[in-house]
């Protein structure tokens, strides 16, 4: 399936810690930066998400502010 | 400020396309990834967005899905 | 690619919408009850989204409400 | 009260599942599809959520990705 | 109808600007704070929304991002 | 750092709940009205969030609904 999102950053699982309803996955990109992703804890289940696993963190551009210095 | 986002990734703007009320900005990673922010046309102007700014795009964890391939 | 959103309804798209930078996509649920969706034009364009085809709306339950009378 | 919403899909909780500040609410549309609603705890006790009852699942329309095999 | 969203300002319309899709929302608060809502052309039509309107600006919690000094 | 978010209101920490992965942070502003945020455990330790404390309300106004009455 292809997705009209436009961010779609490819990187690998780093750490995973799961709570009752929520899931927090935090994913490194290859430059080092990472980026997290809260989902449900059946969600990651469903998905069986693993550190290691090569994924990819999906979001809307709608969902993205810019930040500037000065 | 310090801001309470998880994701606050550090770019160059590569790309800004103006639209009456959005517009559309392509912000290059250094692994060469890109992300793309929808922001208001007003926000743009206030931020004096150019090409080749470094700035950071900023999205909370909660907007984040997760896809993973098989 | 397995999503990790919990939301994903099918349908089909009913009516399209271009603006410059936005396009507005309603789809038709088999239940009769209704969609809409608001991506760029240039993932329209790239998904190549036509009147009748089949497609999946997806959203992150966090991103959901309820509402209740009374 | 008239919302901009322009997702508002009508139909019954079939689960509900509590965390310390989440709520998962498991909608079911008349088409068996299902919608979940991730809220806070508070706001599930406000509104009294019970399984069978009848509510609407609002999301605005900026939200929603479009997925398309192929 | 009730709604989930922990967030419900009342405020007033101050000014309203339309695009081909979008529709700009800038709403007043009683302490002279303001809250911009982006919602679709069609449902600021559809809600007839005029400058001077008494209106709720509403919004989820997970949408909300915390910034703190020093 | 600026942010393109349109919507920053100024306000007071009145209450804050923590759970094993988000935290609840309620924040009182001038006129009386409440925001609520739910931000991750992490980035309220990391921002150390008190009661009391100044802190900015920060959110897209693509996130925002209008509700009118009538």
């Amino acid at each position: 399936m292809q997705l009209s999102a436009r961010n779609q950053l490819k990187g690998v699982i780093k750490a995973i810690t799961l709570g009752n309803i929520m899931a927090e996955i935090v994913i490194q990109l290859p430059d080092g930066q990472e980026v997290v992703a809260l989902i449900t804890f059946t969600s990651s289940e469903r998905l069986n998400l693993q550190i290691g696993d090569q994924v990819t963190a999906i979001f809307k551009s709608t969902e993205v502010m810019v930040g500037k210095e000065g």
